[in-house]
């Protein structure tokens, strides 16, 4: 059985390894599996957004913990849903909201029974003492109902919206890769005719969208549907987050230069 | 069978991949859990520390290799330690002797049999030459007498030591974790009576232990007691370490405000 | 089955992570190892050497995958060699052409049958769409054959030469680790006589081959044969790279002070 772990722990310290010999502890077979590590310390949206554009790779009955948890110990409730066949565990501050806005879910579980935590519990880590016992019972067949009582719903976050206007939309960089590349909230499918159009982040301006990072000379910036669906600005053998100083964010303007035929291309 | 590794060797390199690759060519059924690989290069104390707060949350028989080794290739010893049922491979540098501190050692073996090592063997990557085929045998089930002969002791090394008055307590910064959080040599079992007390660094003066990191407002230091069991100073949703300019080995005062009761709440 | 994986993703970001999903989505049961997925971004020549020095540690029959993929999506092949019994996937673009050096070859292979990618397939991610798949597919035991037609040759790229004169060999880093040591070109079996010899990087000359870090006094910079068989300049329990100033394709020059005995000691 997969267990995924995602969280803000960076790779300097033991904490990652630490949940992981709780696992196999208490479930010698199971399948580990580091998502991310890297989430930005404490940013629960980076966190989302991340699961939201992971978890559809995973076979269905994974198990997914994440450790993005400024709230640990204190009222913030731990917890467990289930939703579409997967498991889903971990604090309940919206980290899973973005990933279930396209899954059924069928169950909330309020991590209450203490008799799947580790004692003595700690009140600053709980991905040592709650989550990852609770994943590896998860994964030995431990049904989610006797994790705790059920809840009607969990905390949502969401993604800045984009504003559509006749002629143009307009959306933001939600995510900045380790390659520099920079992935706006716009949509592949909000799109329509791909080639008919410029888009414009500060002073650059790119026309039309890329197939591929090595369309354009060495260092040119480029835009292009990535591999999560997202209208991506980039720059071929380069960084574009150098090359523009662009962060989080900043405002992505797609001008359409002809007549947006929906669902065209 | 459970192998954590745990080096300086950092992420850049193969040189964790390839102890692998040597490990499972040796036993392909073994579970290798990393540890951490961040340590700071050839900090022998800091990786004494991880493991000494590390190593109990494995399960019983896991095997525990560590290689932070300025001293590789030169006389000092690879060695081999049975303690409560454990077994940790790894140089005579004194990285094990924070962790057996509180454990039974059974046997210490000098890794002096050169049939289990890899041929040739470097002098300067006993990671891959020594300890990961060592570690990839005893989980196949080698008796640790056979690695080599038994040695009466092994090196050691000490944590700083805190000073304890009738009114305060002196400790100091051990270890700083990626969130920037302080971790003191003071135990939460050196405290006594949590809430009466405050802690001093440098001007920082931070009034009672918190329960935990969102006890107090965004961006406020506290002190607290980690999942280490040690003082801690943190800033809820933020960095201690860069917001007080704290190092490795600055001093901490715990000063006591009524009568210390060993042993309290 | 053990598949390796090599990349230029980073720890940022959950690439890696989804990679292992969608292998363990084919083949619940294979072994997946990080060899590094630090290779400097879109660095085929790093990668290239990583992989040389770092598959002879893998037990034969095992699959290595390796992504540093500038031209991902343009008119470069995705292919899939066979050599020594041992399966290499990844782009054509010359990250194998080190590691193939003293290999036998037995197949190349197009990898043009889609059956085996994932669908639909990005024009960004090849490692999740095609090289991912492939490999989980070849960990099942599906033949080489199946994934495509058979290609006569496959794109080189080479290290700088090292250039030998009488009393002289004139080399160059090409490789600094984490721990900023300095890797020439300059193989040990080059070298002959290691004692009678000195080596000049810049303005540091140093005199002879020592055997092991610690040989020359704590921050004194050494010459040594590394585990990787190459001339390597290092600083005991430092970092020579922050002590010469040294980047990749500065000059070593090896001087040779008595006649050099070929084969020698």
């Amino acid at each position: 059985m997969i267990i995924t772990l995602t969280t803000d722990f960076g790779s300097k310290d033991p904490f990652v390894g630490i949940m992981k010999g709780v696992i196999y502890g208490i479930n010698p077979d199971a399948t580990i599996v580091d998502l991310t590590h890297s989430v930005p310390a404490q940013d629960v949206l980076a966190a989302a957004l991340t699961l939201r554009h992971s978890l559809d790779y995973f076979p269905r009955g994974s198990i997914h913990v994440a450790v993005v948890d400024p709230g640990v110990g204190s009222s913030r409730k731990a917890i467990l849903i289930e939703a579409d066949g997967s498991l889903l565990v971990g604090p309940d501050n919206g980290i899973w909201s973005l990933a279930l806005a396209t899954r059924a879910i069928e169950r909330i579980v309020h991590l209450s029974n203490k008799k799947f935590h580790r004692q003595p519990s700690s009140s600053t880590f709980h991905g040592r003492d709650i989550f990852a016992p609770v994943a590896a019972h998860l994964s030995l067949g431990v049904s989610a109902d006797a994790f705790g009582e059920s809840l009607k719903s969990f905390v949502e976050i969401e993604l800045p919206s984009v504003k559509t206007g006749e002629n143009q939309m307009i959306g933001e960089i939600v995510y900045i890769d380790g390659f520099g590349n920079l992935f706006t909230n716009i949509r592949a499918t909000d799109l329509g005719d791909k080639s008919a159009l410029e888009v414009q982040l500060g002073e650059l301006t790119i026309g039309g969208i890329a197939t591929n990072y090595a369309a354009v000379a060495s260092g040119a910036c480029i835009a292009l549907v990535n591999s999560w669906g997202l209208l991506e600005i980039a720059a071929n053998k380069s960084n574009a987050q150098q090359q523009t100083g662009a962060v989080i964010g900043d405002r992505v303007l797609v001008r359409f230069l002809k007549t947006n035929r929906l669902g065209g291309s």
